[in-house]
Parts: C-alpha cells; structure tokens; sequence
C-alpha cells in the first residue's frame, strides 16, 4: 500500500516530524478507533459532533444523523472534516513546558456525500455495525426497508488524509533532569469491563463473546 | 448552580431527551475528560484538531497551536466548536438499527480569543496541566518568560452550551426481544497502566503517586 499525497491543506506544519501519510497506518488508527468527531460548518459556525463510523477500503461510512442540520438544507456534498484522536498515554515532563500526550490522529478533509443507493447503504450500515463488534451484523436482526429509509448513512472518501503520531518519553531540558520530579509516561487504553446484560435475554442465548473487543483491554472496576 | 440557556445553535434537536443544560453536569462531563476537540473554519472548510484543556469556573483555556493556522491570521476571536466526548458503553441490540453508545458529550460554540495577559496565560497554563494530573504544576518546573511567550494559550467561556447524554440498555423492538442474541451493554472506561519511567529518574525520586489519576480505571494489560 502506498501513502496519501499531503496537500496545502494536509501538508503537517506544526511538529512535521509527527506526520505521517502512510496509507497502512493510517488505516490501522481508523480501525483501531471506534468514534470519531465530525465537524461542519453551517452560517460560519463550526460544528464537531461526536459518532460512529466504518471504513470500506479507502472510503468512510458514518451516521448522517450527526449532521442532520446541514443535510437537511443540502443534499450535495458538504465541506467536513473528519477526526480520529487515540490517546495512548500521558507524558509527564519535569517542567510544565513539557508535558504532553502520546496519541495517533487520523484527519480527513473532504465532501461527505449522503448515500442513497440502497444496496450501498446496506453495505455501509454493515460496516458501521461491524466497526465496533467484529461479526455483530451478521448475528442480529439486519434492518428492514423501514429502518434503512430511517438512517441517513454519509460517506467521505480516504483522499485528503493525514495522521499525527507522538510515541516515546518526555524530551525534558538537559539541565532539568536533575530535579527531584518523576517523568516518564502513564499508557492510557481504552478498556471494557464484563458486559451488563438488560435482563430481556432468553435462557439459552449465548453470553457476548468478548474476544472479538480487541480493540479493548480488560478493565478491572 | 443554575444551568445553561439554550440558544436556536445549541437546542438538541435530534433525540431531545438526552439534552442537558445543568451546569454541574456539564462541569462534571468536562472535569472528567482530558483532552476535546476543537472545530475552527479557514475558506470555508472546518478542521478538527484534538488538544488538551483545562476549565478555571465558567471559561476553558486550550492550547492555541492546535489553531495556530487560524491564530496567525486572526488576532480577533474566532468562531470554535469545542467538544468533549466520554464514551460510557457500547450499547449492543438485537436488531442492528437499534445499536448505540452511552456517552456523555459537551458542545460548547464561541469565540476563542487568544490569552495575552501573562498572569491570566500563566494561570491558564496551570489549569491546563492540572487537569491532568492534578498537583503536577506544583511539583514541576513552572514555565519562565521565554517558555511562556512561546506557549499560545485561547480562551472560551462556557456560555452557550449544550450536553447530550445517553445512558441505560438497548431498546428494541417488543417482537426482538426473543431472538437468540445477547443484548445488553459493554461498559467501557479510559484505563491508566503502571507509569513508565523513562529511565532518567535520579535515585531517590518519588514514583508517581498514582491515585491522582482518579478518572481512569486501573488497567489489566
């Protein structure tokens, strides 16, 4: 796989060491995330919502719901921004000046278009579903005409795309690290606890396969 | 405390009952969070960009690099949408249509001004680092005079507000509830790891005192 070619816009000019284009990469922080925020802009107000999406290849799905407000008064492509932040630690400097996080972000600017064919709607609630439980659509009740008509489903290709990557310790000044101040970094991971059930299953239904939230660590309460 | 008033921009439209105006709570969602996203425009596109923050009663101050490209051609405020996502649970249905998250979500629209006063920037940079880990501005090097003017600083204050949240099970369809698949929810957390050293700590310094991170879970790696 290649690399996204950075544009005027995408080309990372603050902390350009962090950048980075790589399509693999790239993808893996889209997968690895499970919501994302969503901005828009409607009457030179910026809009950042959060909510889910899926990836197909080189293209994203995400609930259209989110931005409502703006496909209601449009239905050509709108001028979004999409975000995906993962914070994989805090970096405790020994000054304040240097404190930091470790995170991977993946931001895609582009046109998000309503998707009304059905067939690639169907495909794109399929993704949605399976971006947060691997398998989870094909064990459901899939949607019927209704709810499909229901769900305002947007898409918005991998095209302009770039990432940012912190990884590592704090890079304190020479002469602080003398002080009497504990740096290094807290790994932070989103973590699930044993699923709740509603009190509405069968007997007989199968509890949760929780294997399949890889994205996880197991959470102790 | 009393609670925010909607404004026509920040009435939630879309599923109303899980809006909330109460400034406690929303205090509390934007306490418990550690780092937003904030949504600006240039040329008529929206970026999204996460950066830490920290509140000081009913303003935000956040990192003003991460609108840099805004800051440099603007010196007046500019119009932000600044967002804090915590994400509760996956919320796992029988049907596919019916799948949710719990979460707890701010949206906060205004102007960001950028912070010049150097008691305010410096009060705001404590906020910021405190929010944290609090205390940690007390144990580390506070920033000089030329650290601080190399630090850009925007403020926002809470004042047209809105928070979503959504909590609880599923809720499907009566006839769903007999179906053979498991329904309920996967609570999740931000979990903290064991801190890492980064291998330059002085003999004899304090480890970090890790019941400071009240907000995250223990972690299981």
């Amino acid at each position: 796989m290649e690399a996204y070619q950075p544009t005027e816009r995408t080309q990372v000019r603050r902390l350009p060491k962090r950048a980075v284009y790589d399509k693999q990469q790239v993808h893996s922080i889209l997968d690895e995330g499970f919501f994302c925020h969503l901005g828009f802009v409607a009457d030179d107000q910026p809009y950042v919502i959060p909510t889910g999406y899926g990836r197909v290849d080189d293209r994203i799905y995400l609930h259209g719901s989110a931005a409502s407000r703006m496909l209601r008064a449009l239905d050509r492509g709108i001028p979004v921004c999409f975000t995906v932040t993962l914070v994989d630690g805090l970096v405790l400097a020994r000054s304040a000046f240097h404190h930091s996080m470790n995170y991977r972000s993946v931001v895609v600017l582009g046109q998000a278009h309503p998707v009304s064919d059905p067939r690639e709607k169907f495909a794109a609630l399929r993704a949605i579903t399976n971006h947060i439980v691997p398998g989870r659509w094909e064990e459901v009740r899939q949607p019927d005409e209704r709810e499909i008509k229901a769900t305002s489903v947007l898409s918005l290709d991998l095209d302009e795309v770039s990432a940012k990557v912190r990884t590592g310790p704090p890079v304190d000044e020479e002469r602080d690290y003398s002080l009497p101040v504990w740096g290094g970094v807290v790994p932070l991971r989103n973590a699930a606890a044993e699923p709740i059930s509603d009190g509405r299953n069968p007997e007989g239904v199968k509890p949760l396969d929780t294997t399949r939230f890889v994205r996880f660590a197991r959470q102790v309460l």
